[in-house]
């Protein structure tokens, strides 16, 4: 695994745990081009009632107006948590090259049955235009959001 | 079909004209809750370069904040387009109980291969939690694109 997944990861994760630290779920996502963070993005739907404020829409949303297109060719999206079929077809109308993921959730507790992000990109023929990495600091991922679910929890 | 279905898609219709307008892909959402609108949005992609930006994506990130809540159910989202993957996806994540669409696009002319609303519901266990009306003012939904469509070609 390349060396800077891991640096970028990171930062996701440092955004994952201010999003948790804020009440809401802990994720976090960065987007680079060219070895540059462009955009970073948390869960921010507790703190804003936003319910599309995930961690990677909210990342997307920020990184158009930074590089000044809508078209985010040649990019690439960490994030903590396996994308939601909202920030997966967040991805794919922004034309993100890349997702890099960490964690994923245990099928029993999805919210989302059946889905998989391999599952939308291959049911809307995306599967060919977005590099999909797994895997990448999936510990520190999950370690970031069990705090955060030992704190909220009742 | 319900009176009260084609009032509120014709204010979707006027949102999409006034996103065409705007050099916007001509597509139009509002949100009711008991028979009044809480929100309203229209595409926003090539005015603001967030890619994030749809008519339906737009209408749900106002709404939560209206209502002081992300949970939107009990709410209805109208709009003159079927909904892409990253916005049927934000129906789902907002909880919202109601879609009423417009039109469809021809199998040939769609972005996302095999892709329909309902096929991801049922991908995602969704299939249940959301009602799907379709074919409201078809026609109109279409006509409204086909001017935008006229004006942005090249």
């Amino acid at each position: 695994m390349p060396q800077d997944h891991e640096q970028f990861m990171r930062f996701a994760i440092e955004e994952a745990a201010k999003g948790g630290a804020d009440g809401n779920s802990a994720v976090g996502s960065v987007i680079t081009r060219d070895g540059a963070v462009v955009a970073r993005g948390r869960n921010l739907v507790t703190a804003t009632h936003d319910p599309t404020a995930h961690a990677e829409t909210v990342a997307l949303r920020e990184a158009g107006p930074a590089l000044g297109s809508d078209d985010l060719a040649g990019c690439t999206l960490y994030t903590t948590f396996e994308p939601c079929p909202m920030c997966c077809g967040a991805l794919m109308a922004s034309g993100i090259g890349t997702l890099v993921m960490g964690a994923r959730p245990e099928p029993s507790e999805s919210r989302w049955r059946s889905y998989a992000v391999e599952g939308l990109l291959a049911l809307a023929g995306w599967d060919e235009k977005l590099d999909v990495v797994t895997g990448v600091l999936v510990p520190e991922c999950l370690e970031v959001r069990r705090h955060w679910e030992e704190r909220n929890r009742p």
